[in-house]
């Protein structure tokens, strides 16, 4: 089996709200797992092994997007300073119509590059041709937690495109992905389509990841529509029985936040969309004391513009700070706990990512800490959070194999891909409203 | 005189509320301005000019940053998860007892290294030592207007100091420097004090920048000790007949921005260190209705612990977003115009920063949108305000001259402010509370 080992960084390890910073120390990786974590110097040595130097690095666990729409990269920039119904009926379903399986593939290359090149190794993503999604992550070498997108509309074939995608490449890619089903919203599902999905679920023994809740208005307008909020809906029908990915939950209740954890759900919290839509806060202090997960997400790029979850985990704790109005909340150990345990939870590898430790699959990101903006180093775990772009980020092994060093993209042609999204941009840029492929009226 | 020609660039200009993109211009600088701005292969050929291509690059103008403490850049991540009164008066005015001439020199090297590798070309800056903080901007080759702290227990001596470093510095390094006169705030400075410098103030014909209303909180308390709010206190004094740069306002009433507007008040506004401290929201879409100017500004970096400009930008507009609960508000380009003409308004040179055009001063950031972040390029400007990161600036120009050259530093050495900020980490981080410098009790 072959070895690589990262040579003396400074290892991030961070769970319940602590961090430490083991200095000096050799990520020793066999295959596709973290072997031991040593005082560089002390290891054995294997001179079969490649070394990748770290030293003067802050090694932390590669970064978990639990929730995007990646391949609309292709977008990003097309739907600003607009409201949420404008957002979906005007720009987003109506620039969907263009989509073709084609746009899917290079759009995912291109969102999965970004990713990379910020450190992120994972990503939940929800969208359509998902079996070219699978291609771009098979080529990129990262890890993806694919849901084929569907719509109660799509009936019984909604039900079985997302169900079969969700069968034929769970465990894809070496194991890279796994596969979840993907009902859009209870918003766009009635309630016979979704509880169809949680029934395909427990066939297949899969979880559903699904927009909830996403601003107190759906709330509301479920409460008035079906007598219950989107949480009880989802309940009801069954789909909480099975692990979920729940994306938003900005109106979700206390009520609510009691019951996803009870049914162990996990929550996708992705505050920069929720800002730029003004969406209202989702309640992460609340959902984390009342013992929910939650995961660092990105959301869509036209939304949120980028897919850098740096930029999630210091809106997360910013926020947190301001809605609560104490800035002793959501402290730097517990920001960073959500964006690796607490995130490794929600994307449905509790035991397997998120932790820089002997036995977790060796998905890692090397930060260089030398940056002007992130000297004298009093604390690099507050960097992490506060000082660190992604532009820091030198170096990513995923799954054992490197797929950037130094900055260089090692599995991705970036020219090629910026060339292949270039060449389709009038097209995407074309809006369609008569065509639109879904209308928000939640 | 010397020429230099920015070659082949996307220009952007951005005023009231709108911006246009020149493709393909070349921007013509003689000496220290902008001689013109014209398309590309249509400008007379100077034999003699230096030459910086920007084929495939955004230009903008130089970032202003129009309030800091750039110095305190040695004591970054030493305040964390605390609130405002912990974090002046157990770690701030404590960790200020350390401080030395020679610190102030190199914090405010390091500082400016960080705000150039950012596109940031001037700031107003607000500390101590300022005869040193001149000699690194001096070094540095860019702008800054400066100010010396200083406190109303100091007396006429505080007076003195504030007024003298004013009256020496304006001017300096060959006109870069501007200075202004520098009491903390109305919470830490008794009315005879403020009525004194506002004097001096008046005899050099400089303005005042000073802290004021940063809460509603301090607001209150202001009502309650001086039955008016710290916007009044300032205008009773005197202290408003001059031009100002008033920082925060997070506190300001509805009638203080009457007033502030009426005073031709400008106002530096830090969202990250609001978020961070829990201080509130500042009235920013308030303030522009009433016609107060807003800059754009990071505050000190041990608060907001980075120096980064537009991390400010984007923050103001996704939090006048989310604060409206309006996604229409501060559109890309009302939030580009803050960034541009309206922080050089509130920086004090209103007909000289913040546009390139032909007579501004030649301060300019060139921008490489080429990264997977940015792409495609279907808006350049929300790219700017949603998307770019500070290491995406490749090159930089204030004065006429260049001071980054594709990402190399060309007048800071990076490596020795690190090796010298380095050398005093431990006795920096040393908190002396029996000699803390002040005492927050607004």
């Amino acid at each position: 089996m072959k070895t690589l080992i990262v040579r003396n960084a400074d290892v991030l390890q961070c769970d319940e709200g602590q961090c430490r910073l083991l200095r000096g120390h050799d990520i020793v990786i066999h295959g596709n797992r973290i072997a031991s974590v040593e005082p560089t110097g002390t290891s054995r040595a294997d001179e079969t092994a490649e070394v990748v130097s770290a030293s003067g690095m802050l090694a932390m666990p590669g970064l978990i997007n639990t929730h995007a729409h990646v391949p609309m990269a292709i977008f990003r920039g097309l739907a600003e300073d607009v409201n949420i119904e404008t957002w979906f009926n005007e720009y987003i379903w109506p620039l969907e119509a263009n989509l073709t399986p084609d746009d899917v593939y290079w759009g995912m290359q291109l969102g999965l590059a970004e990713m990379i090149a910020a450190g992120v190794t994972a990503v939940a993503d929800h969208y359509f041709h998902m079996d070219r999604a699978a291609d771009a992550v098979a080529r990129a070498g990262t890890r993806a937690a694919l849901g084929w997108a569907v719509f109660g509309d799509q009936g019984a074939d909604g039900v079985r495109r997302t169900a079969s995608f969700a069968e034929q490449y769970n465990g894809a890619a070496d194991g890279r992905i796994t596969t979840w089903l993907a009902p859009h919203a209870p918003y766009t599902c009635d309630d016979a389509f979704l509880g169809a999905v949680a029934v395909e679920a427990e066939r297949l023994d899969l979880g559903i990841h699904i927009h909830a809740a996403e601003t107190a208005d759906q709330t509301a307008a479920s409460v008035a529509s079906r007598g219950c909020t989107p949480i009880e809906v989802l309940d009801d029908i069954g789909v909480l029985r099975r692990p979920t990915i729940l994306a938003h939950c900005c109106g979700a209740t206390l009520a609510d936040l009691e019951l996803m954890a009870e049914r162990r759900c996990g929550v996708a919290h992705a505050p920069k969309t929720y800002l730029k839509l003004a969406m209202g806060v989702a309640p992460v202090l609340a959902m984390r004391a009342a013992g929910v997960s939650v995961g660092l997400a990105t959301d869509g790029p036209v939304s949120s513009n980028t897919l850098d979850v740096l930029e999630s985990l210091r809106l997360m704790a910013m926020m947190a700070k301001h809605a609560s109005g104490d800035p002793q909340q959501m402290t730097v150990g517990d920001a960073l706990t959500v964006a690796s345990r607490d995130s490794a939870r929600v994307y449905g590898l509790p035991d397997d990512l998120g932790l820089l430790a002997p036995g977790y699959l060796a998905d890692v990101a090397l930060v260089d800490l030398s940056g002007a903006h992130t000297q004298p180093p009093h604390d690099p775990a507050a960097s992490l959070v506060y000082s660190v772009r992604a532009s820091d980020v030198r170096t990513v092994i995923c799954n054992g194999r490197l797929v950037m060093r130094d900055r260089e993209l090692l599995t991705l042609d970036l020219d090629e891909i910026t060339y292949q999204v270039g060449e389709s941009m009038a097209r995407l840029s074309r809006r369609v409203p008569d065509s639109r492929i879904q209308l928000y009226r939640p």
